[in-house]
């Protein structure tokens, strides 16, 4: 492999080598079982898992269902993007070769315009034709982007509607794609041009962040957890995020803070009473975030419920304001879970982000944070982020070795990133129940 | 990538780099139409295919169903392999994780035993308990071999059996097995152990040599590249050799001479059109080889009728002897493929192998033999074999680049290969059906 490899340390405490040689130990019986519900819920085209590594607990704490960040991949691991896109896509189209991808609307944003290159080229280079159909509203005529890093070449394609079917291009140049792969996490709502056509949508629309919620994502989780932890005999919060969650919330009028102050309370108790369990003399903290978004915004670390009381009015603006300015109305409080990977001397926070495509792990980086300590989101803007493509996919262990050897350590995250991926299965079919 | 990048070089000559080109062009057509031809008929679960490359064609001249060499693949294209094998077992083992290999019986060649090794290997990475059951004769217990140079250890149990199913193993350490994966060509015949059991063989036993006739595959593989040249618009012979077929050939006997001659006469007459067609100044030339068999026994490069009548009695003792000792009874005529590849300085010839798993390309090597010349079969015992591990998937066409770029030709075998691949999934089903 030509790509550096992270020199990260994972501090060794307790019980979370126990985890991964578990794991090891009981790899034929994991993935069993995963085959098994793969089958009963298909996996999620694809989705890209935030983990947390705190040495003796491994756990999710963001699921992506539209991810971006696909440049950051390592590109020695491109043919197992390309094997799993053509699984993926050949269960949704299987004689047909057209795909359109529908994309975020910011373009102005290089990091993603460079994702969308990267995740437009694996499609075509997967064996279909895919062209990408933009829901900008001002959108009049194709728009080039042609100066990139990366040297790639994006067209962004109005897209149009005739009847129940989504097309770009007009006349001879017409494409009507089999199917409609949505890279856009509809935090702006779910654009009318979508609803009730004939090709599939992938992932659903219904998925997107103006119907989901980040309690439901992790409520199914702790089910999922749960099954797991008794297959393998674990106490499930070993890869489990406790969390609870206040409906209304509105920063700025402070209206529900009683709620959120109580829940930060009672969530606090419930993790001292684990840590006293497990010999951990790490301080408890909590997360308290917004209910429907992403691009880390409105994400606050929490030791008490003085932090809570005390927020400044500068402060409460912030947590107010999510991605497209949509006001914050539900808030999840999750456990923080310390991240015990550094990078570089000295340490700067780390923390692994998971790919997967249909139910195939196809590889990860480390988001760094220079500017971060061990207890806070690094999913944040404004300070420095260093991707760092894994060296190793994460599909191969190797069990003459350490449980804590590298590729061990992947097949950990491996396992844990798609416990989190069938929460998603199991939220999109009950999506589509209640559809 | 770590590995060696083998410095072979490609005679540019003509329609070649056309036909990449084509290939590169086309790609999306070409991926939608295998994914109609694997829902039509699955593919074998594995294979490898013996390419040459003559600049001006690029053809399979052998296919192997129960593929040996797995230990020559690259490492760093593992993960390629177990998602593969995951999604071939998946379809035959949805619920079960139990997986019986049954072998070569030639244990003491070492080259095989590695690749039995790696094998075993990447089934249990893929998620699966693994166990090889053996059918050797004498094999009365366990055998453990623990001295294989890549440090690797292989316990061959005896294969039992009770009522319609197979399994290792007594009492608490039982292992009956979803499925069995046959990894034994069974030139020796079908061992009646495997007959009529409950459990799924793959790839079938009746596709073994003691059924299969390399002109059954050859026939099947001419009408595959029939429909594929018509999709893509070119003359099927690009990616066809020419073949006639003796039934009843005793060498030593000298039974069966006058069909050979004429049919080599014939075929000679027939290349020599095809050359003047494309204006290739080389020799034709015609591989006479058994119908059944492998391990590249009884393999004859013949430019005239003369070379086979003038045959002296070593020669002829060596065609009649394949695998297994069995006699030859019929011989395929095969169009001869000069390969135009080399490696090293002075040249060696070189030929690519190429291997799948499910309709999967996983990878492959170049076999090398420094002492054939570029017109003879390169799967010869006696003689140096270099095995040059590709440092690229055969996935990752990039058609910025120049059609005879590595990454493209590495598509293009891939392409081809997977035709011979068509033509072997034909076979199992048309053998299925007079099943």
């Amino acid at each position: 492999m030509t790509s550096t490899v992270p020199n990260l340390c994972t501090a060794p405490v307790g019980p979370v080598l126990k985890l991964e040689a578990k794991l090891l130990e009981r790899q034929a019986d994991i993935e069993t079982w995963f085959r098994r519900q793969w089958l009963e819920t298909p996996a999620p085209f694809y989705a890209s898992v935030d983990l947390r590594n705190a040495g003796f607990k491994l756990a999710p704490v963001d699921t992506n269902l539209f991810p971006a960040g696909f440049n950051n991949l390592n590109p020695d691991f491109d043919p197992l993007c390309i094997h799993a896109l053509q699984s993926a896509i050949e269960r949704i189209c299987p004689t047909a070769a057209g795909i359109l991808v529908v994309p975020e609307n910011h373009t102005r944003n290089r990091f993603y315009l460079e994702s969308l290159a990267a995740l437009v080229d694996l499609i075509a280079k997967a064996g279909f034709h895919v062209r990408i159909g933009s829901t900008m509203p001002d959108l009049e005529q194709d728009q080039i982007i042609d100066d990139l890093e990366s040297g790639r070449t994006l067209r962004l394609e109005p897209l149009r509607r005739s009847g129940d079917e989504v097309y770009v291009g007009e006349g001879e140049d017409r494409f009507s794609p089999c199917a409609v792969v949505l890279n856009n996490d509809l935090s702006g709502g779910r654009p009318a041009i979508l609803e009730a056509i004939r090709q599939p949508v992938t992932p659903p629309a219904i998925l997107g962040w103006s119907n989901r919620l980040k309690s439901d994502h992790f409520g199914l989780y702790q089910q999922v957890a749960a099954e797991f932890a008794e297959l393998i005999g674990i106490d499930s919060w070993l890869v489990d995020p406790l969390f609870r969650n206040c409906g209304k919330i509105n920063f700025m009028k402070r209206e529900g803070e009683e709620c959120l102050v109580s829940n930060v309370e009672m969530l606090l108790e419930d993790i001292t009473a684990k840590y006293s369990v497990y010999g951990i003399e790490e301080e408890p903290f909590v997360i308290v975030k917004a209910e429907a978004g992403t691009y880390g915004m409105g994400v606050m670390t929490v030791k008490s419920t003085d932090d809570v009381l005390s927020l400044n009015r500068n402060a409460r603006k912030k947590m107010a304001s999510a991605k497209d300015g949509r006001e914050v109305s539900g808030a999840i409080i999750q456990e923080g879970v310390y991240t015990f990977e550094t990078w570089n001397d000295p340490a700067d926070s780390a923390e692994p982000v998971i790919y997967m495509i249909d139910h195939y792990v196809v590889g990860g980086f480390y988001r760094v944070h220079d500017g971060r300590g061990r207890n806070e989101n690094l999913n944040a803007p404004g300070a420095r982020f260093q991707m760092l493509a894994f060296s190793e996919s994460c599909t191969r262990p190797d069990p003459s070795r350490d449980p804590d050897a590298q590729p061990n350590k992947f097949y950990a995250y491996g396992v844990v990133a798609r416990l989190a991926l069938l929460a998603a299965a199991r939220e999109i079919a009950r999506a589509h129940q209640g559809d």
